[in-house]
């Protein structure tokens, strides 16, 4: 029970988890909830969020880049905008709140506002992005990297299963293909996400909100051990060069360096033997190493480090390991002014306020190109996301919603 | 180099390499050696070896279980007969020694007395198995349980792959389904088979030849780990309950429990993640242990302690593991006196005696039920077998020879 809340608050969130329901309705697939990039889908559900912005008095519009986009005006012509928002696609039979919570939370605060026909200094922008999931096509959040200058240049060209161009799906949905390269016009003061945390710590601490202090770099590594295949009965152990046996002992070590340095994580999550049979010893295995941290310098180091120890177990083994990195991505950090006020907006709660890094990517990162970005975290059960199993409290949306509309309220551009 | 062999033995040595090369063309694809039971590459290996057996004066036939059997009297009417051979049907692109090697060096042998005139006290019987590898039909060793007594009841009614019943492709080949389950109508005094190692040990050791003390039993496991799956950047070291972590720390404990006993065996083949994505943490891990050893009581003590190990490490990991018993085979020992005999044979020819285990399955094992049995194996290069790298020099194949015609002449039937 969150002692801070107002009624006003808590009668906010209620409705939120209504529309949040009633949002899950625009789906591609009936029965479960795909919303994917362009899709008929997500042409309703932007057609219902520039509709219920109507409602509140704002028009809104779907940008170049196929985000819906609304602008609450402040009292100072000129004064910095402050931004809000989250996507509205969503993976394949996908939870109802991962991106749409955000989104939805961004225009419940500018309602909240415009009911009590309170206007703010500085302007509040809201968008719900388009193409954070990057299912449809091998691309992932262009609607944030349109906002950002960064647009990627190979996208329009990219062609989805069924053969369609992103370029014609874009123009399609009200998009404008000529115009994403050089999107965003005006100064945007700070850009601030509400998203679910996806993982399992503010659950484990009980805690209904945290404040994200970075998203995580990554490191992908691929991993090939050759040793040497041969009858599981008629060699002893002494002789063996077990790919496998080194493989586990490599992931022991793996996860070992992993586990002495807090937010630092390492995952296998690929493990192939070959030629895989129950009485042959595997002469190859084969597996991935997903490494994230949310500092550089600690990844990179990481890194190094799981490299050296796979080298080592493989000369103790006398097998050989090639290591290739298959994918490598910066951390992103988030603005300390940023994470300052919405550490004093968690505190007016009276919840304690947790620093946590984000393990997954967000708009957010993107966005960070553009001006000081943030983001507040709201625990989900089980941790669990990416499924049709996602799920929040009533008062833990209340609770998310009103620390971001806090922030709003207090928010002074530096 | 052997220094107790003769030239003469030698020269045996060369001819039977010589006709493993020729034998080799008996095979069912162009290009590579795969001869599987009843095929008609089967058919015309048994009908050379027949031809070869007429040229020494032996009437050879087929069997009603298929085996190609041949015999060479001996001087005492009634006396117990001395059986030698091994299989010669194949694994598919095979190499040209397993089985093939016993088969031929048997009928060397009793050709080589033949040609010398020389008859010993009791009969030697020499037998061409079929059916030891088990590939076309979900049966193995009905060749040799066929001659003891053990005919497997439901392997007449099986089908191949191309929906041929093995009764009708025996009643094709010359055998007779109607008389394979009891075949064997005369005492038999002792079996022997020379084989090739199909393991390292031999070459290890810088040995031509070992002595075989028993065909290991083996149990196979499998096991599932049940943890739970999550974000590979979201979900922290200390929350998981990571599948494929536990998995890789089983695999070190059995290892290690292997590793501590001589003769004793335990591999993991197969290892299977779920979902198998770089970026999650597996949720499910399947894979699969095949452990052997020399004794049963030690194998089950061993099997104990694995799913003791399996357990505690799934205890410290809070996952669940199951693990489901999948093949059980007994040990078969070799008989002393037999183990006795070939150890003097190798022992005459200067060869240091290696006694060892048999990790892989033979006819001998089937052969046991029906009187005293042993083998001796041969060294190959590599320990490679089922592949047609499979490799041995002339040399060693004289020497294996060279033993098994010594026991042979030395035989008494106790």
């Amino acid at each position: 029970m969150i002692k801070g809340l107002t009624d006003a608050e808590r009668a906010a969130g209620a409705r939120l988890m209504a529309r949040l329901d009633a949002f899950a309705a625009f789906t591609d697939e009936p029965g479960r909830l795909t919303r994917l990039f362009l899709s008929d889908a997500h042409k309703r559900a932007a057609q219902a969020y520039i509709d219920w912005c109507a409602e509140a008095g704002l028009a809104a519009r779907i940008d170049a880049a196929g985000n819906v986009v609304a602008r609450y005006e402040g009292l100072t012509p000129g004064a910095p905008t402050l931004m809000l928002g989250s996507h509205i696609d969503t993976v394949r039979d996908a939870g109802r709140y991962d991106g749409n919570f955000g989104a939805l939370a961004a225009l419940a605060v500018v309602e909240e506002l415009a009911a009590r026909g309170e206007r703010l200094d500085h302007a509040v922008e809201i968008v719900a992005f388009g193409d954070e999931e990057g299912v449809r096509w091998r691309t992932t959040l262009t609607g944030s990297r349109a906002l950002a200058g960064d647009y990627p240049e190979d996208a329009l060209d990219q062609k989805d299963k069924q053969g369609v161009y992103m370029r014609d799906a874009l123009l399609a949905f009200g998009g404008d293909p000529e115009k994403v390269l050089a999107l965003c016009a005006h100064p945007i003061a700070a850009f601030v996400e509400l998203h679910i945390e996806q993982g399992p710590v503010l659950e484990a601490e009980g805690l209904p909100i945290g404040v994200v202090t970075a998203i995580n770099g990554a490191t992908r590594l691929e991993v090939g051990v050759d040793g040497l295949a041969g009858h599981a009965g008629a060699t002893p152990m002494a002789l063996r060069r077990d790919a496998f046996a080194a493989a586990a002992e490599m992931a022991l070590a793996i996860e070992a360096r992993a586990r002495a340095e807090p937010d630092l994580v390492a995952t296998i999550g690929r493990m192939e033997l070959w030629p895989g049979a129950t009485n042959v010893i595997p002469g190859h295995a084969q597996f991935s190493i997903d490494v994230r941290a949310p500092l550089d310098v600690r990844r990179d180091a990481a890194v190094a480090d799981i490299e050296a120890r796979i080298d080592a177990v493989a000369r103790g083994r006398r097998v050989t390991a090639t290591v290739a990195r298959t994918h490598e991505a910066g951390a992103f950090t988030c603005d300390p002014g940023i994470v300052a006020g919405l550490t004093q907006a968690v505190g007016s709660l009276g919840v304690p306020v947790r620093l946590l890094p984000s393990g997954a990517g967000h708009d957010t990162m993107a966005i960070g190109r553009l001006c000081p970005a943030g983001m507040l975290f709201v625990r989900c059960k089980g941790g669990i996301s990416h499924n049709p199993l996602e799920s929040i409290t009533v008062e833990d949306c209340a609770t998310g919603l009103a620390a971001l509309s806090r922030f709003v309220t207090e928010f002074r551009a530096g």
